[in-house]
């Protein structure tokens, strides 16, 4: 899940703050409790294009990072992301999850956030992740559930187009519920001390820029990306999307409501 | 939903402690921002039993409650419920929510908990208890959301018996799926200044208490009550029901999860 969002709405001093509320409404959500002191190696392991690099940075500024992903492209946009914002305490390195190039306890925590959701065997990466990080050492993973998605008006047809989602993560070998089994996954790996907190996205229309945020940047722009894969591979037809489509946007309105769920693990190694 | 428990499990002292700290983790969750002071005067309405009525009179010592149902054989026995926990600030009165026997401005506050999802006409009730609540003065909502309900390890089967609920609520004339749509209810009703923030019971194997609690004696314990009438007219088969029952047991294993959102909505007359 990416917590990116494009400007189509420009960049007058009243939108800037605008923006600036609702990703720090987002980011306090995920990031709250996570801090880091000086000097302290944190392995951000799958930072993508970079947009919990900068949250993980600001928050932690006397921490120091080193960022993996296995995209080189995703990499340069990181490290772009990070030279505009100012931060000088984040290296970069081309790397895989499944086959770190670090020693043993090279690090005294580890960050993952959005990742396991793709991977193929999660457990087998946080194994792997294990092997890297001291004894004594935390791991902090961050994950989206897709399936607690639910929102006002509810949809039947909005449902299914989030099941296109659902369902072509688990095709390309992912899975989009994951975080609803962070806790088992972490203590099947042989970490300690699994403590789990699912946090709500909650938009309403008390709060309208929490809406689009939410319910239409995040969310539904992330079910949008998938559009032609669902229909092309049959999952749905286009007349259904299109109408699942709307019911979802139908719920940031100013009597709508939308519900999401991330879960954050803590543990120990 | 009842937040009541039975005491299968007997009363040893040490099962007591167990008992106090699962109900107080759910009395937290959901009381958690209510305190009236000495002399406010608060209608509670739809008191039930008194589930929630002592955990008010136990946080608010000094206020002064009047709890109304419309089921006398319910208030015989919350004024047990109350007189057996010593509390002395609560009057019981047998009356309908939509013809309150109160004159206009009669309370400071009004408090409602687990009683707008039985309801045809939800808000109406509201206007109603607007009538008795003086200006200025607050209303307390609390609805869950059996839509909200999810759980590890994900069961087709698991979310059939769970609709089965939903769909009976419904054919009730009452709605489950309230919680989330709490918002538009009370600010179409007339409320200003309306509040919501979910509130999120979740239960894994780090707490197999809570997870007995919640997933088992709260959630599982009242879907198994509409067994009966799921089966008898024919929304289920009663092998698929089993099935199903068996499966959201399950997630109060060791290495299950679940999750199960209350809304609690606060605003202003």
């Amino acid at each position: 899940m990416s917590l990116a969002m494009d400007y189509v709405h420009g960049y007058s001093a009243r939108e800037g703050i605008r923006l600036r509320d609702q990703a720090n409404a987002l980011a306090e959500l995920l990031h709250s409790g996570t801090r880091y002191g000086a000097g302290v190696r944190v392995l951000e392991a799958g930072c993508g294009t970079g947009a919990q690099t900068v949250l993980l940075a600001d928050r932690s500024p006397e921490a120091l990072f080193t960022s993996i992903d296995v995209s080189e492209r995703s990499l340069a946009e990181a490290g772009r992301r990070v030279e505009l914002a100012g931060y000088e305490n984040v290296r970069f390195l081309q790397a895989d999850i499944h086959r770190l190039p670090f020693e043993p306890s090279s690090f005294d925590h580890v960050f993952v956030c959005f990742v396991l959701e793709h991977l193929g065997d999660p457990a087998a990466a946080l194994r792997a992740l294990m092997t890297v990080v001291k004894p004594g050492g935390s791991l902090t993973v961050i994950e989206g559930d897709h399936g607690s998605a639910y929102f006002h008006p509810a949809s039947e047809r909005a449902s299914r187009v989030i099941q296109c989602l659902i369902d072509l993560q688990q095709l390309a070998g992912g899975d989009s519920l994951i975080g609803r089994r962070l806790y088992p996954l972490l203590v099947h790996a042989g970490y300690r001390d699994v403590q789990v907190t699912p946090r709500v996205a909650y938009a309403d229309g008390s709060r309208p820029d929490l809406a689009d945020a939410i319910t239409l940047k995040t969310f539904t722009a992330m079910v949008e990306g998938v559009a032609d894969q669902a229909v092309g591979q049959g999952l749905i037809d286009a007349a259904s999307w299109s109408a699942g489509i709307r019911d979802l946007k139908r719920a940031a309105d100013d009597d709508g409501t939308f519900c999401y769920t991330f879960f954050k693990a803590v543990a120990v190694r």
